[in-house]
């Protein structure tokens, strides 16, 4: 018999403390407990997925740095000296790094590799991705994450690299919303004025020639290797019922995609932070969410989600191990 | 020979992601190694303080609850039943409850007595305390901070527990924002309109009796023996160099008391949320900080506080183990 929305309040109204009173980790512990369904509930083995891709529009200089930083630092999270890696030991996670498909193939034992190329193509022209490779690339997803699932893990973290991805973001978000390119485009982790002009313009130019809204054909027209990636592992891990913590803008942009595509999957994300690049808030707004931070993080690679798990943490905590007022003897 | 806030600022800006893009986490780092002053920072025995004591004012009925509740809850952090508990125990914080004067005397082996009375007096038209009930309140948790530092600890949260001190607090922050009651009042854990006109008239009346700006006479006059403490414990542990972690709006009110006392103390302090309560984000504003977390709570006992401790230590460990940029022979 499954726990009801009223029971779950319930339990949670007669803890020790007002009603209300521990606001944003009371919708927390209620939504997953409304997940889990469960007397008890838990966060299991957390684990970070960083999804790596290179972009074909990374050509015209429209990121503080060209496409090879996008190798250079999936190297640098395998070799642990990255700020998801800090992160990550600090509060907990098992981190895995997915080679969606960079620049350069690297061979390393912990690199998991799910290319779909060497890099999409440059989509202000033409689409970026083959429809075989949006459907490897879900596929390949939904297998790592079914693997996770199997192992016991019960909550992911999304996080990405890729030189250029906000402005496959910016173009996936404004086709969704409905909005021109000026609105969403920002300057992702730095970009000059000029840059600014020249990705907004670039940007407009794919969605001149993007006609369909259905979000597979947005996907293939203007998506990024990583991008897929992510919005298969949303897909699949809503499946899997498991907890899904999206960090910024780019994860962001791949789970308005998956609610395009499924929008019971609602109940299992978590919007772990706002980003500073000017456009997630209103997509966060369009979606009608609300971020767990916002730490004026700007940096991508899981960051805000990492910092997410000790709020879940504590709302698991307060749920399954709290005194209710009745324990105490005090009526309210 | 001192690290400098430039030299800091260095080491920050070349670690391997785009300067700032680490956002409040790279504040932090920086407070912390301004204070430090170490190649390597760290966070040690955090330990969170929370401060109990009762309030005269709570007699007419200005609070969710009667005076009672205040030792009920107590025995709930005695008891390990409470949200700090739970939160304690989840985010690695040791826990010390301290009574500075709640209504019943309880023995407990793990309750710090440091009584300064059983209530104080009710400050809608008397002084809530005597000059040597402040002076003794100050110098108990002197002695508790210096104890704590002994044993190698470098962080504390404070949070405190008092049925009507939200009143105390409100009134301490108008006279010192020079400000009426009415704009500084809050519905504290969740009280009715009624209550609260006659909260707010009841502070308006204490404050149109105090005339005096001098931090000790507006403790004396408006305190609680929680706040005093309070006081106390921010003002020693930033003369021992320790990181103070301020939760809510009562034991902001207390950093604005300390403050006023020592303007010097100010870069010790970590304000770790915004609370519910009206006023707290006006305060936080007249002091010219912002707080780390806003997740809508208004609980209060350090809760605030406890969340923060993670981002802390993410801080401290992109700071200490982040690679370089020439590590990774990145030119950016």
């Amino acid at each position: 018999m499954p726990f009801t929305d009223e029971q779950i309040q319930k339990k949670i109204d007669l803890k020790t403390k007002p009603i209300g009173a521990l606001g944003q980790l009371e919708s927390l512990a209620k939504q997953i407990a409304l997940i889990q369904q469960t007397e008890k509930i838990c966060i299991n083995s957390p684990t970070m997925l960083i999804f790596a891709g290179d972009h074909g529009i990374a050509k015209h200089g429209i990121s503080i740095a060209p496409s090879e930083v996008t190798t250079q630092m999936v190297q640098n999270f395998l070799h642990g000296g990255a700020a998801i890696n800090c992160l990550s030991r600090t509060l907990g996670w098992h981190l895995n790094i997915i080679d969606c498909g960079i620049l350069t193939k690297i061979s390393h034992p912990n690199l998991i590799n799910q290319r779909l190329g060497s890099c999409t193509k440059d989509f202000s022209h033409t689409d970026a991705m083959t429809p075989e490779q949006v459907e490897m690339g879900l596929k390949l997803s939904e297998s790592l994450i079914n693997r996770l699932h199997l192992q016991g893990c019960n909550t992911i973290g999304l996080g990405e690299m890729g030189i250029a991805n906000t402005s496959s973001a910016a173009a996936i978000c404004a086709v969704i919303l409905q909005k021109p390119a000026s609105q969403l485009v920002g300057k992702g982790t730095g970009i000059n004025n000029e840059q600014l002009k020249l990705k907004s313009d670039l940007i407009q130019k794919a969605l001149d020639r993007t006609n369909s809204l259905n979000p597979m054909d947005v996907l293939q027209s203007l998506g990024g290797f990583e991008i897929v990636q992510l919005v298969g592992a949303i897909l699949s891990a809503a499946a899997n019922k498991m907890l899904i913590i999206v960090d910024g803008f780019i994860v962001t942009s791949a789970a308005v995609i998956a609610l395009k595509i499924n929008p019971d999957i609602k109940e299992f994300l978590v919007f772990a932070h706002s980003s500073q690049e000017k456009a997630h808030k209103d997509v966060l707004k369009y979606l009608n969410v609300s971020a767990l931070l916002d730490l004026n993080l700007r940096l991508g690679e899981g960051s805000g989600a990492a910092l997410a798990l000790p709020l879940l943490q504590s709302a698991v905590s307060f749920y399954n191990d709290m005194s209710s007022l009745s324990d105490l003897g005090i009526e309210i």
